[in-house]
């Protein structure tokens, strides 16, 4: 691929992108369009919907954007909680490195790249792209030291901004969103309004004040014998203090680990019912299974992932294809195919992933919404690093070999790196672009919401419904997004001082990514339930691992390039990488396992001196309760979304056999809020008596 | 090596265990030796010294034989603790499954293999050992199936006696031990005979029983603005009752993790007072460099491992020193070499490694010696698995290679594999006679404990001191004979079905272990501390991954025997073998890492009821204080025994920083006990102001 290549693609992106925003800016003024593009306002502003025409509504505007840049972290984490926070430092966070990292690798490695060998420049245009990496620069040659410099620079500044303006500001973050939660938010209503379900009255069983243990918690001996006949698979249980349910949580509660196993409750809109009756039994057989479908799924893969990186060759394609030959020669068509189809088909390829990762999260038995999605997040995360990192890079540079050659690579750990020091320079001109067509194109498809755009029209138009579908609003798909902005990442940290013409499209897609999703936050997305920032090691952790890749696939380079002493100077940065991510484990991984007992007691003490026991009681009784949700067509939109639909009988089924099964006991006097709920939930490993 | 070769090493093994056995019998006779002898009769039966002369004395006799045979469960148990069961659980597993292998393989396995091939077979005494392994079965063979039967057999063995005689049992064993040591042992005082080391009143700070957070845990924030400037590195709390000390020593104390550490103290005879003093901010550091050390440490140990090797191959050995021809051609030196040699020099090289290893785990910084002991154990286990296992095996196979094919080898996991399954029956010959000698020889000269007994010599009779050495009495190495049964089992497991000659002589092994371990818990060791059981989970690990790693050679070899559905056949059995694993981890591993909830409160009921608490906190005062101990003599005795002398002025000074240092505020009421100590330890991470 050339730089008229680059451009060419290039040039459609921006093309797609102004005709896309620009018919952003028309269509959110449409009143037809309001349920698509302000979902979040109408429902929790409730926004009023403005039918006058007018002259402006068909007129492409900025508005939005600068409406967008001034929103706040204040603001977007009132509309989006942590979550949102942790998500727009990761933007952050990639601006500043990538910024930092492209001013010098633009102004230091790109020049030294284009000179490293004594050759007759053909003019820009017709330039190879090859020409701006390091593949460019001749064996042995000093210039390599400033390759290691600027690796050197990239990765204290990432270690640093990790550090100071994220770890610890999250961390402050969190402490501070704990304490805010307790004192002031307390009289702020929740958004979703819970009715009593109606169960039985001997549903609560009341503990008197008994000798301390059983402030503590309650007498587990005895409750087990009372009901040994009515056991059940998982029970909420309430506390009088914050304090006591954290403990009951933490502890080990009989000698058989399985008989009684005690957690947090997640929050009552983060509940998910349906898997509530899984027994404890059956939890880990399901992870097991679910994590070895994930892998087997991501190996599957291959096959896509294999016949696009063919198509950026076009050499071997016109070998394995003779027919193709005639249309492959003209000049346009030779451009698409190499600059443009392969990372369109790899894209359309990806789509069919998240839904499965979410498919086999929902298997696995997650209790918890939040804790479903991270837990997609993660897999969808594995799945882009191995699949369109890793493979892409081998896969493409091994291409005109048989199959069982590509085995023998992954299977030698020696022949791999040596491999993945010549692949992933090589390679450089597919990711790049890869960030235009998946990164810009994608940001302007989600700006624009198309699927929900056609629904509407469909509805509109076709079934002549003048109301339009009557919810559109969607959480955030944080499992589709994060893996997305850290995959970019683990490009730019990889490429920077390999091919660095890379890093102004990143800090390109960055920024608009900063636009376009507080955009979607402010006016799109509601916030049905959140984990709590709980995302964050995750990011913190991958960022660590882009750096080091970034780094051994360095030395790799510059030990093919025959330059050892520069090589061996980076061995010292990937141990001080490694040792600064053990450090910030030790520091900061334990806030977001546990909350810690001081903030926990003074919050509850808080809520005894001013008095809000009896207003939490209130609450209590009516939070955790399955029906209320449903009716008001929260969860069956978001399960639906993701998951597939919900057996809706079955659920009520269970919900019936819960109430007519007495729950274990409780004193419920703990208190709800929006980020943290401090109510444990005890699953026993005995199958339920369901009455059939 | 062939059969003769195997008879001559056996018979030097078997005469040398009859001499030294006999030996043993006579000396432990003589009224000399009885320091060495009955250590722990000494000190804990206070056994009277026979000075008289009689006959019987200067005969061998076999009494103490069926004296350790007749010892119950229960004597063990009182005698040396919950380890000491540990330790036999694995003696009395290794001789069962061993035994039903045994029965199996040699009937089954052993005749297949040795009409494995149409071959003119020589008299059975010329014949080579080579004969009897699965190496001689011919490619193709229907017989395979009987070793597949074979394996499935073991395995399914192997699993239901870890699961139903012993992962059970000892989690059974644990319970009943806590409610003993709760109940009935609460008179009996400690062996330990401790006086309050006298610091200044206010070392003891009582915080009265205020609103209920208190009883839960104390004010850590008022403590802490309290002394910011009289920080220390570590501090003892007592709790009232130990659900309250077990809470805190669970849960996150303040938002900033490494502030707050809190763990459940030690043992007051446990405690590793020299690693108090250590910061928690340097500990992970520690961790990691020592565990970095101890790798580095077993890469270096392959050059005599590859060495030794090559004295078990004669030719390649002649061929590198041209002038020991002469001397190998002698047919008892040739035998002697082969057969015998090698394992010898290797043994005397492992002496190296436990002080090596015990010295990375003291300077790792575990707070209790049970605790270093137990990461010893791990380490050398480690070591043993690695290098004495998998090098012998790689390294003696391709001795004959340059040194840079074997990184060749390591480096890539396909042809690791292939090499595996041709190099492990190949060395089959080494490991039988690596069991004879470093197994039954090890046995005896553990019997004689001939350091002791020369020691003893020395003092008596060069130094005429009449009363000999003042203190013999040692604890049970741990650290070096659980690891060594572990790796025979590793060996036992590997070669069952490939050359199951092996399980005969391991079981013989075992047997005599059984006797000599049991005759040495009754008469030598004393019980200075405990980890209460918490080997086992690394005990049933470590079979575990025997059992994979024999299931894993057997399909290598299958497969390279051309028996593919036989090697098909593996695959399940490794599946299941690892879901058993996984199924006991949820079920066994929690308890070994707490206590439940549950017991904690029935046993401080009981004590409330039996109004034992005033004992109990007279216990407390004196109980941690590191002088009374070092008044003892244990402590010493123990410090100098394994890694290095103890800076006694060091120690000293910091307990009179200690004193000096009003400890952080304590309701001393908790109780100590032999087993379980309900005691919460905070460490900070702020450096200490020693008064210097």
């Amino acid at each position: 691929m050339n730089v008229d290549a680059l451009l060419t693609s290039a040039g459609i992106n921006i093309f797609i992108c102004i005709i896309l925003w620009s018919l952003y800016s028309i269509l959110r003024k449409q009143p037809e369009n309001v349920t698509v593009y302000f979902g979040r306002k109408i429902i929790q502003e409730r926004m009023r919907r403005d039918g006058t025409f007018c002259f402006e509504r068909i007129l492409p505007s900025a508005s939005w954007i600068v409406k967008a840049w001034r929103t706040s972290e204040e603001e977007i984490l009132a509309i989006g909680g942590l979550d949102a926070v942790v998500f727009f430092r990761i933007v952050v966070f990639s601006i500043r490195i990538f910024s930092i990292a492209a001013v010098f690798c633009m102004l230091l490695v790109l020049p030294l790249n284009y000179y490293g060998q004594e050759m007759i420049h053909k003019e820009i245009h017709a330039e190879s792209l090859d020409v701006f990496t390091i593949g460019n620069v001749k064996q042995g040659s000093q210039w390599l030291w400033a390759h290691c410099l600027a690796l050197y620079i990239i990765s204290v500044s990432a270690c640093i901004l990790l550090y100071s303006n994220d770890a610890e500001n999250m961390y402050r973050k969190i402490a501070k969103h704990n304490k805010l939660t307790s004192v002031d938010q307390i009289c702020e209503p929740c958004f979703i309004q819970c009715n009593f379900c109606g169960g039985t009255s001997n549903r609560f069983k009341m503990l008197k004040n008994e000798p301390e243990q059983f402030v503590e918690k309650p007498n587990l001996a005895q409750l087990d014998s009372d009901k040994s006949e009515k056991e059940c698979a998982a029970a909420f249980v309430f506390f009088k203090t914050r304090y006591s349910a954290f403990v009951v949580s933490k502890i080990l509660q009989s000698s058989n680990p399985m008989l009684w196993v005690t957690d947090m409750a997640p929050e009552p809109y983060d509940v998910y019912w349906s898997n509530l009756w899984i027994t404890y039994r059956l939890l880990w057989i399901r992870k097991i299974a679910t994590r070895l479908g994930a892998v087997i799924f991501m190996v599957f893969f291959l096959a896509p992932v294999t016949f696009v990186q063919g198509l950026s060759q076009l050499d071997e394609l016109q070998k394995i294809f003779p027919f193709l030959r005639g249309i492959l020669r003209k000049k346009y068509v030779s451009r698409l195919v190499t600059g443009y189809l392969p990372s369109v088909v790899l894209m359309l390829f990806l789509y069919t992933v998240p839904p499965t990762m979410m498919l086999f999260s929902t298997v696995e038995g997650t209790i918890s919404r939040s804790g479903r999605k991270k837990s997609a997040c993660r897999k969808i995360l594995y799945f882009y690093i191995l699949n369109v990192f890793f493979v892409s890079v081998l896969s493409g540079s091994v291409i005109s070999g048989p199959i069982i050659n590509k085995f023998d690579i992954i299977s030698s750990p020696k022949v791999m790196t040596a491999q993945l020091a010549t692949a992933v320079p090589a390679q450089a001109s597919f990711f790049i672009t890869y960030v235009l067509t998946s990164g810009w194109a994608s940001l302007s498809s989600e700006l624009l919401q198309l699927f929900a755009l056609l629904c509407n029209i469909f509805y509109r138009f076709v079934l002549c419904n003048k109301d339009g579908p009557s919810d559109f609003t969607l959480s955030f798909p944080y499992h589709t997004e994060v893996p997305k902005l850290l995959l970019f990442g683990l490009l730019g940290f990889t490429y920077s001082i390999l091919a660095p013409l890379i890093l102004p499209l990143l800090v390109v897609y960055f920024s608009l990514g900063y636009i376009v999703y507080r955009n979607q936050f402010i006016n799109v997305y509601i916030m049905k339930y959140e984990s709590g920032g709980l995302l964050w090691p995750t990011v913190h952790n991958t960022t660590i691992f882009s750096l080091v890749v970034a780094q051994i696939i360095a030395l790799c380079v510059f030990g093919l390039k025959k330059a050892p002493v520069a090589a061996g100077f980076i061995v010292p940065l990937v141990i001080l990488t490694l040792l600064f991510n053990e450090y910030c484990r030790q520091r900061f991984y334990p806030l977001f396992r546990s909350v810690s007992a001081q903030e926990l007691i003074e919050m509850d003490r808080k809520d005894e001196r001013h008095g809000r026991m009896e207003e939490i009681y209130e609450q209590m009784q009516s939070a955790y309760c399955q029906f209320s949700l449903a009716s008001n067509g929260m969860y069956e939109v978001e399960a639906s979304d993701h998951c597939g639909a919900v057996d809706g009988s079955r659920a009520r089924e269970e919900v019936k056999a819960r109430s007519a099964n007495p729950t274990l006991g409780v004193i419920p006097l703990s208190r709800i809020q929006q980020a943290t709920t401090w109510i444990s939930m005890l699953l026993t490993s005995q199958e339920r008596n369901l009455p059939k």
